[in-house]
C-alpha cells in the first residue's frame, strides 16, 4: 500500500473512496507501518500515502498518532476462538502456541509488537485497553480453560492454574523472539512444552 | 549531567578533561540518555551537552551512534558476582532475583533494555555481544549453578537444568515489567519463586 507520490491529487468524484472502505484503507496502512517501520517511525503523512489519501482525510478521522494506532490495533485483532480439546494438556498446549505464534507472526501481530517494545509507559496507557482485553486477557483465558482440563483429567496438579504459570508461554515467546530472533518454530514450541510446561503442571500422579 | 546549553565555549586549557575522565563523562551521558530518552531519543549532541563537551570530541572516539552506545553499555555492566549460596534452592533463587531487579532498575539496567526493546534485529547485532556476554549469559550461569547445587542437595530433579528452565526467571521479570509496568518488589519474587520455578524444579523425593 505504500505508495512514493506523498501529494495524491484528488481523484475524480466517482473513484473517490468514502465513508467505511476509506478507513479500512487508512487503519490497514497504519498496521503497514507499524509492522515495518514501528511506532517511531510511523507518521500520519506515511499513513495517508500509504492509503493513497491526504492528510486531512487522516486527521479528520483521527485527530492524533495515538488515536489512529489504537483504532488500526483494535481493527486488526484476530476473532476470538474456542480452546483447543485434543485429548491431552500437551496437545493442547501446542495447539495454542501455534495459535500464539501464527498471531505473533501476522501484520497485526508485528504491529502490536512493535507498540508494545517501542512506547515508553505514558504512550503504553493509551493501549492498555487493546493490549490487555484485545489480546492478553482472551490468550490467559484460552490457557486457563486448557489447563482446568488437564486439572480435572488429572494430568494437571491442582493449584497450577495461577497467573505465574498461565504467563510462562507467552513470557518465554516474547523473551526468546526478542532475544534471539527466534521464530518458534515447531520443534522449539514441542521443547518448551516437554521441558518447561509439562514438568510445571503435572500431578504427582500425571 | 545534562546541560542547557548545546554550543559550550571551550574551557581554558588547564579546565579541560583529557583522556579517560573526558571518556568517561561522554559514556555516563550516553548512558544517562538512554535511560531516560531512549536508544531513539538519544543524539550525538544530546551526549555530547551532557558530558559538557563539543560533538567533535565525540564523533573522533565514537563515529557513530552504535559504537558509542555499544562502549556506553559494556562499561555500565556490573562486575561479575559469584552464585549466592544461602543453604536452599528457594533462598538462592530469590538471591538471584533480587540482584537481576537491583539491575534491571539501575541506570545501565534501564539503558540496557532501552536498547533491547527499541533497536530492530539489524541494529541489535551490533549490540548482541554485550547483551549476551556481558548479562544474558553471567545471569544463566549464575542460575544454572544454583540450580545444580539444588540437584546435588536432591531438592531438584536431575534433567532441570535445561535452557527454557533457566530462562524462565529472566523471561517472567522482562514479560511482567515491560506489560505491567512490574517493579517485581520482594513479594512479586517471592510468588514467582513459590508458584513457578519451586514447583517447575523440584524432585518427585523433594
Amino acid at each position: 500500500m505504500v505508495t512514493s507520490h506523498w501529494t495524491a491529487a484528488p481523484a475524480p468524484a466517482s473513484l473517490r473512496r468514502r465513508g467505511a472502505v476509506l478507513e479500512r484503507a487508512i487503519l490497514d496502512a497504519a498496521l503497514d507501518q507499524l509492522s515495518t517501520v514501528g511506532w517511531n517511525g510511523l507518521t500520519m503523512e506515511g499513513v495517508a500515502a500509504g492509503a493513497q489519501t491526504g492528510k486531512a482525510a487522516v486527521y479528520r478521522r483521527w485527530p492524533s498518532k495515538e488515536d489512529l494506532v489504537a483504532d488500526a490495533l483494535q481493527a486488526g485483532l484476530p476473532p476470538i476462538e474456542e480452546a483447543p480439546d485434543l485429548g491431552s494438556v500437551r496437545e493442547d498446549l501446542l495447539e495454542l502456541c501455534r495459535r500464539t505464534r501464527e498471531g505473533m507472526f501476522s501484520r497485526p501481530g508485528f504491529a502490536l509488537r512493535a507498540v508494545i517494545h517501542e512506547c515508553d509507559p505514558a504512550q503504553a496507557e493509551r493501549f492498555h485497553g487493546v493490549i490487555f482485553e484485545g489480546v492478553v486477557e482472551p490468550t490467559i483465558k484460552l490457557l486457563r480453560e486448557v489447563v482446568t482440563r488437564g486439572i480435572e483429567r488429572g494430568e494437571v496438579r491442582p493449584d497450577a492454574a495461577n497467573g505465574y504459570v498461565l504467563d510462562a508461554i507467552p513470557a518465554m515467546m516474547m523473551y526468546r523472539s526478542k532475544l534471539c530472533a527466534s521464530e518458534w518454530d515447531d520443534r522449539d514450541l514441542e521443547e518448551m512444552i516437554d521441558q518447561l510446561m509439562l514438568p510445571l503442571l503435572r500431578s504427582a500422579k500425571g
